[in-house]
């Protein structure tokens, strides 16, 4: 079946041959659950999930494998982190184009007695006022949450500067990085990053069902609380939950299959190198944005072509409708894509867009430039169809 | 390789051959994000993922398909009913054989102000005091929180006559069906379950990362608050949580591959019949037991064969070591089980094998005679070994 795939940003595909191996493999080769067991299967899990933490902290630049805590994705990833951490009393800063995966969690803590200030951000590129986000920095923050890139329009934030930031104010600093893992290289240690939340689906390249927080030991310090409670396969003796990383926030069985999978992802990653990856999505992005920009009535919404950024591209028709045009690429065109407000509406108001959304295409490892060129074809039918209609 | 796995208490394995099949395909095929897009291939996991709420609706019983919330495996769908429904000041009766996945969770709300009953059991068999349980019952009494079977003893509770009890005192029926979804036959609605927690890859044979809770309108009239927040893919203008099923309680990417293998998993048990399947582990239990307790130094422990149970059997060896035996059974024999405290201390005290916990056999749909009397010869020559050793 013919498709272009521009839906990255929602969850990679195809994923490597490699990574659906890993998992069927996984599955049908004798599943078992880890550390509730001592019999060989049992043990063969147990090392999968270590090798998957070893290797994550080594893509990620974490501190120890044990502070790769998984989770079911970044959402639950995120909610570990603000639930965990948060305190009535407590001031979290925020950019404003947070992904509702942030902000819901938030509200809800507003509601407890958990302040929440929202940073303004450049209203063409999205990218957040350091000064402003400097002066905003209080003795009462404990926490300074921020969407890494943006899932809307692929604004990337300037950790490094947030980091020092964070570190000259002690207070933590929680990286959302469901857009960027695997993109780009990221650099725990050396961002600054005190907790960071992972999807295993998008950039990674493994299946649906991983993520998961990693926190380094600054951040363990304040003593984060489970979401989840239960089994850990340790101090079974105890109805009480253990107290060490990474048992203390990961109860019940993990998502095994996935983990496999997650694992042969990062590899294959690890194996065609990040940075040249990186390069080959930036530059299928500019491609595509000369050419978007090159017809009529395409605005494009976000940071420039050259600024920071991930290849992550929305943009509007004008005078055409959004869901119009999503149909139109969907059904006419085959360009698969998302269209609406991604469940960002604080990034959709910070940039003009709210509440009619953006046309979004979001590139991935294995993004071509045929793929490119056959979205803009499209777009391109489309705005030429809209103009005739017009005259 | 030459194996006896009888670890289906952990999960289930092999998985049927579609199982594995679904997953594989749904990943290889073109995952996308449901309800995250509406572009063909999110069309599709949007389907799948209704389809498999609706299966199950249909396998347990439920109400609607929109009642059955996925979650990453039991011990999360425990923690939702739990941390969602109970409030300081309300009371929890739970059995003496309560999983660390239901206790751990009370125990940080006993902290909070929850209070926690446990009602006793019947020192041999497990089976909770019925008499004892319709005493406790007060009108501070919120829940009933009960493991249907213990992983630890294969006992199966009435849980009829308490959905009654519940019923009469107008308090909410939470049923642990960890060990029963998939392993006999369950109806919510005849049985007064209000909140069945569940997981995927146990009795109902799909994959690791899946399992749920179904909240029946009784228990949704108490407006249980979620876990985890964020993108929903539906009101994605608004920054809070939305309030109805089953997206109040669902947030982020689901486990899509894993839902497929679970659907299949559940497919499977249809086809082949949940009460053939039921009498035929029954069956094969009871062989296992006859085998067992005929040898010397063999205690079994929990209800007796013909009693209401699961083919759990549970025994330890006279004068050895259980990590010994385990570790002849699983070195020297190939006969893959559990041994310790199963993650359920409580149980364990209640049967009077606490601390040093028992062997546990777990059987599952998949399990052969051969299988049976491999692990019967198995545990006879370690104890003829053991006897002649002595003399």
């Amino acid at each position: 079946m013919f498709m272009v795939y521009l839906d990255h940003a929602a969850t990679s595909n195809p994923k490597p041959q490699c990574v659906i191996e890993a998992m069927s493999h996984y599955a049908s080769e004798g599943s078992a659950n880890p550390g509730r067991g001592s019999h060989p299967l049992a043990n063969r899990a147990a090392r999968l999930l270590f090798e998957t933490r070893e290797r994550l902290k080594t893509f990620l630049g974490a501190e120890a494998a044990g502070e790769v805590v998984f989770t079911a994705n970044v959402t639950e990833a995120l909610n570990l982190a603000l639930f965990g951490l948060l305190k009535p009393g407590d001031e979290v800063l925020v950019s404003s184009l947070e992904h509702n995966a942030m902000m819901r969690p938030l509200r809800l803590l507003e509601q407890q007695g958990v302040r929440i200030t929202k940073i303004a951000s450049d209203p063409k590129s999205g990218v957040i006022d350091l000064k402003l986000l400097a002066q905003s920095l209080s003795t009462n923050t404990k926490l300074v949450a921020i969407n890494h890139a943006s899932n809307a329009f692929g604004t990337l934030q300037p950790l490094d500067a947030i980091g020092e930031l964070c570190r000259q104010h002690e207070c933590l600093l929680l990286a959302d990085c469901a857009q960027t893992a695997g993109h780009l290289p990221i650099d725990m240690a050396s961002a600054k990053i005190d907790l960071l939340a992972f999807t295993g689906h998008k950039g990674l390249l493994g299946p649906m069902g991983t993520g998961g927080l990693i926190i380094n030991t600054r951040a363990q310090k304040n003593g984060i609380k489970p979401l989840i409670l239960g089994g850990t396969g340790s101090l079974s003796e105890s109805e009480n939950q253990p107290e060490f990383l990474p048992d203390a926030l990961e109860s019940g069985t993990p998502n095994l299959p996935g983990i496999a999978g997650l694992n042969a992802g990062v590899k294959w990653l690890q194996q065609q190198g990040i940075n040249r990856l990186h390069q080959q999505e930036l530059a299928l992005c500019q491609r595509l944005m000369v050419g978007l920009s090159q017809l009529p009535n395409v605005r494009l919404i976000g940071p420039a072509m050259n600024a920071p950024r991930t290849a992550v591209v929305s943009f509007v028709i004008k005078g055409m409708d959004n869901g119009e045009v999503d149909d139109l690429l969907g059904n006419q065109h085959q360009i698969y894509c998302r269209t609406g407000l991604h469940c960002a509406p604080a990034a959709h108001r910070a940039l003009g867009t709210f509440p009619e959304g953006s046309i979004r295409f979001s590139l991935g490892a294995t993004t071509t430039a045929e793929d490119v060129d056959c979205a803009i074809a499209a777009v391109k039918a489309i705005c030429t169809a809209t103009v005739a209609a017009d005259e």
